[in-house]
Formats: structure tokens, sequence, C-alpha cells
């Protein structure tokens, strides 16, 4: 059994509104010390296969296909056995 | 200037149905050899300040007064100096 990490991270030059409202909230509470806040997703799956290098390249499809969204989002992810 | 790197994930008795419903296009797509998937958020924060410690107790309020909900959510963060 493997478990792939994947962290799914808008693009640095597309807007993030929802980090912008985020950011906005905290601003409002007294946090004045926030810049900038991206946010993004974070995955966990476990998968039914011990063979890593063929999961590498079974997670990066299902990045690609559907975890994010490749024209406004980046992606990594990492595997480690469980 | 610190980063603070935030993990919001569900707790693990709560049910993810976000993650259920990747989970199952998941499947539809063929990759069956995935098991629970847990969807959770990741945020990146720019603060503006140098003392680590004075932005550890910060970033723990932030999280338990907005970013988390805490009934259902856990959280763990990460500050690195940029």
């Amino acid at each position: 059994m493997l478990k792939a990490t994947v962290y799914v991270t808008i693009k640095q030059n597309v807007l993030d509104v929802q980090g912008s409202a985020v950011q906005g909230a905290l601003h409002s509470m007294g946090f004045d010390e926030v810049g900038s806040v991206r946010i993004g997703k974070y995955l966990e799956l476990q998968l039914n296969t011990a063979d890593r290098s063929e999961a590498e390249a079974r997670v990066k499809a299902m990045c690609e296909k559907l975890l994010a969204n490749t024209v406004i989002e980046d992606y990594k992810y990492e595997l480690q056995a469980v």
C-alpha cells in the first residue's frame, strides 16, 4: 500500500479570490501582519499497489485528468509506503 | 518575513463527502487502485513579522478562529523564513 499526498495550488499569476477573501477577513479580525494568502487543495489518496514507479505515473494521470485544472493550477505529489 | 503553511484536514471519524465523490470519479475513470480519498485545504500565508514565537501563537489563533472548523477539522502548520 502506498499513500499519495497531492498538493494543488493556484498558479502564481492567477488571482486567488478565495485567498483574497480570507486575507480581508484576517485583517478585519486584527491579524494585520498577514500579507498575501493563497489557498489550495490537499489530498490524501490510499493506493492499493506496491509498485512505486507505476503509482507515480498513475497519480500524475489522476492529477492531469481530474484533480487539478492545469490551466490555472499547479500540482505536486509525494508517495510514501504505509 | 515568514511564510506559514497551513494544512486543514477533516477529522478521521468525520465523513468526507468531497473525498468520496472524487474516489467515485477516479474509479469510474479506471483508477481502481484508489482506496480512501481525503480532501483538505492547503494555505500559504505571508507574515510581515520576523518574530517566530509570536507568529506561532498568531497563526494558531488564526486557525482556531477562522481557517479551520475545529469541530470537524484538524490543522497543522509550519513556519519558514523567506
